[in-house]
């Protein structure tokens, strides 16, 4: 059993925050349950941040983002939390060059939070573990919270159903055709930011914008917002505020149109099926042999022996 | 029981073939049962056809367009199948305006077979029993096989992944901007092709095919191919032979490079996880009482009072 005081955290209490994510992120069966209990008990206290998805390769200038948008953040007096979701990271509890270095100004903010990546955990992963840390952040009071990722597998389809907002950081390309863009992502981004329009870069973040704008109004959206791309600089602190106003009228509009606790409780039952399904499926492929039956199966339906039905109803029949 | 002859199937006798399909499309338990067994005897006769996935929403021209390019493949002295794949028609066994009237040239050859949709099936649904019926027009030496779907729901992706090379259909744009493409539909296109080039549209369509060649470059590939966009006018009968040229460019290169097979076992190997996982699901939501807790426990995440884990950890207890 971990000590987490709960008008401590209820308080904001950076400290208690951190000992509560750990409990969340912990593997052992007897913590697992606590943070449950945990959960249970703060519930009510949830749900009043802002939650921000921030995705982007390696090099498109995240951090530095991450590090201006957050100043102007705490500058307008919100306290804001930084979680991060990377699941190519190889070491237990943050990535390899430490996120607290990498948003040195950041963290040494009183009214920030920066929380490293956890390590892949077992029901729903490390999508599970930012989940619950989303809802200590919230019972903490804090009144933003960024969910950083780097595009690696799932991670951004995680991420843009557990936030209200899905920004897709992207950097100018001096070629002459856009930079590739992942498969899908067109589809979950509520706005696209070409960052590093600073200069010799400024003239191609500005072309890139436009064709961007070009590209996403040939994806049918569903829902009244039609997303936007917006250039700027973090390095130089330009259009900063731009973005901000951009994330407010959106949150305004999805409140006045009951869009905002919609697509939250949608996202929440979603979830719920998603971890049914899991859990269901995790049980079934546990059964002694299922992997060598499987493994079988699959090469006479590669070869074309048996036909998937049949090899699908043999894998379930498997006592 | 239904009496197939096998010999018959195997010889191209399309009464034959059209009883088998009806077969598998039956619901009844006997007929599923005497399906698999016809399939399974079959099986060592299949994959020999090139499978085509054709897409586009009504108005692009698609039964004008099968028409002109399934007359143009039986010029080269092939065989065509056509197979429907429609999840938004109502009525048991083919679409409201009927595919017979649709396609009537090609109707009336004796080298080709044209099957309308099948009703909504039980397990897999209209996709297992398009793959089943696939499989038997191969048996029956079809050397094309067309699978054509309206772009509803999951259809296309269902499509995607059961054929060889997916072509998807649009009309040109009379506007200044490129018609919206269905969420997702970018990843699953091998080529676009520009339909109605003719008359006062033809340099729009030339128009779109570049901008539709730039936004496929966007998109990041892997493998071999790089998707191409091509115009054509079915009315006119233009540009038919560069796209079955395009076709057996990709089919040969792919071959080559042994991608052929590689992909069809993975199609078929996926295809079978799938129908495990979406049976095993179906088991358990069968289970008495399981919709009402279900809708209990949406509710209760919807709203905020238990977590997305609990809940789901909750349906899976139900006994």
């Amino acid at each position: 059993m971990v000590a987490i005081r709960v008008q401590q955290l209820l308080g904001g209490d950076r400290r208690t925050l951190a000992k509560a994510i750990t409990l969340v992120e912990s593997q052992l069966p007897v913590h697992q349950q606590q943070a449950q209990r945990l959960l249970s008990q703060l519930l009510l206290h949830t749900g009043k941040s802002l939650r921000l998805g921030i995705s982007g390769t390696p090099g498109v200038g995240k951090s530095t983002f991450i590090e201006a948008f957050g100043q102007y953040l705490l500058d307008q007096g919100l306290r804001i939390a930084v979680l991060a979701v990377d699941p190519s990271s190889p070491i237990a509890g943050g990535s390899i060059l430490g996120d607290k270095t990498r948003m040195e100004q950041l963290s040494r903010e009183p009214n920030a939070y920066i929380r490293p990546s956890p390590a892949a955990g077992a029901l729903g992963g490390v999508a599970q573990t930012t989940r619950e840390s989303l809802l200590l952040c919230e019972a903490a009071g804090f009144d933003v919270v960024l969910v950083e990722t780097v595009g690696v597998g799932q991670s951004e389809y995680q991420v843009a159903n557990m936030v209200d907002f899905f920004l897709l950081l992207m950097q100018p390309n001096t070629g002459d055709e856009l930079q590739g863009i992942k498969k899908g992502i067109l589809e979950l981004a509520d706005a696209i930011v070409v960052n590093k329009a600073d200069g010799n870069l400024a003239s191609f973040a500005e072309r890139d914008c436009g064709q961007y704008q070009q590209v996403l109004g040939l994806v049918t959206r569903t829902g009244f917002w039609q997303p936007k791309v917006v250039t700027c600089s973090a390095l130089e602190n330009r259009g900063i505020d731009r973005i901000w106003s951009m994330v407010v009228e959106y949150r305004d509009q999805a409140r006045t149109q009951g869009e905002f606790d919609r697509k939250r409780a949608q996202q929440n039952t979603n979830w719920m099926m998603h971890l049914f399904e899991q859990e269901l499926l995790t049980k079934a492929m546990g059964r002694p042999g299922f992997t060598e039956q499987q493994q079988d199966l699959k090469n006479q339906v590669a070869t074309g022996r048996i036909t998937p039905l049949v090899a699908a109803r043999a894998l379930l029949e498997l006592k």
